[in-house]
């Protein structure tokens, strides 16, 4: 997470190839941070299957459209105010940052960098927020669409367009930027990479271990999406007059499988990309990410199998992707500090809380169609304690610095592991408080759930001009629609 | 779009390192291709879930097989005649190129350039046209393949296949590569990248703008797409006796949904990777290139989301997938010299443009089944003219040189903004009046159409050996085949 | 192949910056690698797609859960014995490592190498094999999945869970390691990288040219799906009493379509990254490989679509499919040192050879439901003696060096094919042998296969709690479920 300048200033290198070496160094970590940043936009392709899949036939429409948009409101949102609010500074009149939110870059209006000499496109760089390159604008941007996302799959089935349209812009434009700000940018007062000489205010130190957003991208998302989901109430017939759950089959598990793989796929770019350098050694870290997020995945994976056959006696699939999942999610927090067993076993808890955590949440009847809430808030507070548990010495060095604590579970104490609980603490607070002023002001003005007849019919034929297939049945045999 | 080389030679290197300083540039640069390649080599994936989501159920399985033989097909030809039409310079005795067709490098038959000292690796650059790497022809032929492409959509769940063979033929190996001769070789006599020394005959000046393909590629396919959709005819029952159209619904949503956000996805290679390079401060504009393809289509989507339901009172996927493709199409033609902020307004007209002019063609009777000519003539188009008009100074210096002008739009005057305008009006006539030779000869010729018969039963059925599902209940209750 | 060290030592560098052009060699040849492995990851969603797409309905989950648990399993047990197997020296003591398995890593166990200066991320070498980074154990991942993987096809509709883990856990931990070791490791018997210094006992000189796993990964494969599906037997109803088979049509043609795509998509992370690094020049022969390996898979398509056109009267997309499938499994071994031409024939080849093995495997009939043997063992060996004969000078020179001979028809006589063939031969007994042992164990055991009662049934429902795709059916027409 530390940038690439640092890491270059940290290197000896002689003088006279000073020139050739920072443009290396620049090119190697922009391409890197734009092949991340392609690769967890893929995540969207991955959600927009796996929520698609999930639900039932009849909102396969829908969701899919949801997804898409997220994207297309995601891009403006996150253009106008929420880069701005995640990584700006203070105002330009040169007064420090605060702790809390950023303000600065708004739409990119400020324009270019001065630059002299060299090559003209070296003159690219927006003055904007302390990531202040494109690269870096797109790459976080890509990670705002999954906090976002995550919610879509909670309120699947029966919430509005307009509701919809109201939470994707709060939380891209403001719940999830303000957690960024504290925790990852310079400014924040929970970061690890705080820079005194440009942020005011009171700071926790050390800062918070995060490294690819256990709590930054998935508890933001899977706190929101369990109070949406709560507000929202279940769908029509989930639980019975006995107050009885229902399974409501996903309808297509191919699709299942196939967005899970897709995610596994983009998470390559979400956690290895989270370095944001290559130079300076940190691809030796990016590449022992890669593979602690492998680690991670199967953990979870095993855990999820072996639980869904101890308590249903058959081997399902949700549950095994889901499972995956959790392991992935937990292991962000402490991927870069830990060992490549240490990953493992993280993904295994991972895996194993998520499982019951679900289960926990269907008997409190809230009804989350994707088990968003047990993935991504369930999944995310294990693996920030995780990350306060399981760091080595020699990791969280390589990763953060020597002034990082490493894990209670290596002899530094408990520090790491308190701080972390707080955030975990403090971002769901955050999250769940903004959720239930969001969607519970929607709720209050009847504007967030469609009404029964829509629900019952599907939202495909009753707002979305159709299902979502159509198998030709309408055709008589000669071809010509009947 | 300035090569590698060239960037390098501008960068003041000092003398003790070049080597190193060159080895590395062309590392990076090299790289760069090859991702940008196999990225744009996914967006097959893309449209062949979009086309097969799209057709009707019976069609399925041949529109996937047309799309896998695009790319079968395509790598032999462009190979052969593709690529040494569209860079290759004249012949080998040394005359100079002609400004309208290539003709150098078939089939690879001439072995390599010469090499002495270094790895022996190093002397694997074929001789051949003027983009002399093999990055550079698979980055080309991935570009060759989404041209012929968009055909197939337009002439969906009708066309045979001996017509398919014909016109993918003809313009991966032909009509194609004589428009990127025209505007992207160094020979060409609409190029902004032309190279006197080289090149021979009259030429405008100042060169096209068309950084990523608004006219060489979509253009091209688009309109191609128009009159072969044109000259085929209408599917059975598109229209009624008194010329209403029927709607013909797609059969799989989440196709179209997937396609989308894969062709979204392969966008960053097909626009970024569209710089050539990244060294030599190519890099900064590549990011720079990615953002603008994001906001554009956020606002392809955000027009025809909203053009959707102020025509239709819903919101269907469609129109939305078509409007932020639209976007995307529209902005490669300006992206590299345009800010952010005008990259989201060309994406936006572009898919306002796109929704009104595929009403538009389904007035006139022309049956497309994909939009494929709303979506890449009309934002291809629309794209064109932005270009001439969007571009301001510092993007434009740092996308070409100083001595591109930026658009009328930023104080240029109207120079770029006329040249585009005929770039754009001499690609429709030429694909146009290629495609009216290649499918009418076909239809003269009566091999371009299935018998009425056969599209009842659909292509699947007919042509390809059944169904493209099978949902088992022609197995009986013991799995036994009935 | 020739790892990125020897690249470097070649190269002259000046004494002055020859630390940073260490450090960006490595960087730059460690991104190849995780970009290569995350490209060879994502062909498992394609191997998922192609499969599932073929069998039929009621087995889609259970074909989707096995992909899936391929990669929980195989993370696992590569982890553990895997790699160590593949690339470890002999003990700890000092001993040299032996030809035939490696021991060396297990669990990564023993740390990481001393660092001393630096930045602290340079500590991160695990001491382990032979390729001691993480991106490599990454990479060599992807690949032992990928083996694993093809048997999963084979077994389809009637293989039991717990002997899907079984052979899993077999293949992924020792089968493919021990032939890894042998042909890529610098000890193994076959290896053309072997290292005397280290390595003890006999070997073969020249060493065998396999660059990207036409015997290692596909034939080990293919060889063990051919006696898997010949012991495992028959699905019911494929075979009548008169012995003719019956054709069980795919249930997804998109999905096989799809699948294809993705796997064409990954390929060229197994081929172009099987260069292992791009400094030296190798980035030159990376990009040569791409094309090589497109130009097979056209051969491979043009191949087989003429064959099932020339049989069958019609043009199916199974053949197609695995036409492409199996050129690209052909060029694997020669793609390095064969010219682009060279690489079309090979394809060519391969694609002819397979459609008449997988007939010829029907006549024999075994039921190899995805036609894996034909394509993986088919079309794999057809590239091994491919490997032998095509090799060109200049190209082998660049891709191994100047000592290793190349092919029989470039004038370097037999011994290439020689040794090639004698791989191949060898590869098949190890595979075919260790295969009958595992899978007759099991069958022995009683545990191999599942009961008529649960094929009938369908492993959907009679194992994963129901099937992969609800319609909505159990629904009534007011939402609530029936």
């Amino acid at each position: 997470m530390e940038n690439a300048t640092d890491a270059i200033a940290a290197a000896p290198v002689p003088e006279f190839e000073a020139t050739a070496y920072a443009e290396f160094s620049g090119i190697i970590d922009h391409l890197w941070l734009m092949i991340a940043a392609f690769l967890v936009f893929l995540m969207q392709a991955g959600f927009a299957m796996l929520e698609t899949g999930t639900v039932r036939q009849k909102n396969a429409k829908n969701i899919m459209i949801k997804n898409v948009m997220d994207l297309v409101v995601g891009a403006f949102v996150w253009w106008g105010f929420g880069f701005p609010f995640a990584y700006g500074g203070g105002d330009y009149s040169g007064g420090p940052a605060n702790g809390f939110i950023g303000a600065q870059g708004f739409f990119f209006i400020n324009g270019y960098d001065s630059c002299e000499g060299g090559h003209p496109s070296e003159c690219l760089y927006p003055i904007a927020p302390s990531i202040d390159s494109f690269a870096g604008w797109l790459f976080q941007w890509a990670f705002a669409a999954t906090a976002t996302t995550i919610v879509s799959g909670a309120v699947a089935e029966r919430c509005s367009f307009i509701g919809y349209l109201v939470y994707a812009t709060f939380i891209t434009g403001f719940i999830y930027p303000v957690v960024v700000h504290w925790i990852w940018s310079p400014y924040g007062w929970l970061t690890a990479f705080r820079d005194p000489s440009i942020a005011s205010g009171a700071w926790v130190s050390p800062g918070v271990v995060d490294f690819a957003g256990s709590s930054v991208v998935h508890m933001v998302g899977g706190c929101t999406a369990l109070v949406a989901a709560a507000i929202l109430g279940p769908r029509i017939g989930r639980f019975d007059a006995n107050g009885n759950m229902k399974a409501f089959a996903p309808h297509n598990a191919a699709f299942v499988g196939l967005g899970t793989l897709i995610l596994w796929f983009g998470w390559y770019g979400f956690n290895p990309g989270s370095t944001l350098a290559l130079s300076g050694g940190f691809v030796l870290l990016a590449e022992k990410v890669a593979v602690g997020t492998t680690l991670a995945a199967s953990g979870g994976g095993f855990a999820a199998i072996l639980m869904c056959f101890i308590k249903y006696r058959h081997l399902d699939l949700p549950p095994l992707c889901n499972g995956i999942l959790a392991g992935l999610v937990a292991v962000c927090s402490g991927v870069a500090v830990s060992e490549p067993w240490a990953c493992f076993v993280i993904g295994l808890i991972g895996g194993l809380f998520e499982f019951w955590f679900a289960i926990a949440i269907q008997k409190m009847k809230i009804d989350d169609p994707l088990d968003a809430a047990a993935v991504h808030f369930g999944g995310g507070f294990i693996g920030m304690l995780c990350g306060g548990l399981f760091g080595s010495r020699i990791n969280t060095t390589a990763a953060y610095s020597e002034d990082q604590p490493c894990g209670a579970f290596f002899g530094c104490g408990g520090s790491q592991f308190a701080v972390n609980l707080l955030a975990a603490v403090m971002v769901m607070i955050w999250s769940m408080g903004m959720g239930t002023i969001v969607f519970g002001a929607m709720r209050l003005a009847g504007i967030l759930r469609i009404s029964p007849e829509e629900e019952s019919m599907g939202l495909d034929v009753s707002h979305h001009g159709g299902a979502a297939y159509d198998d030709g049945k309408n055709h008589d045999s000669s071809g010509f629609e009947k």
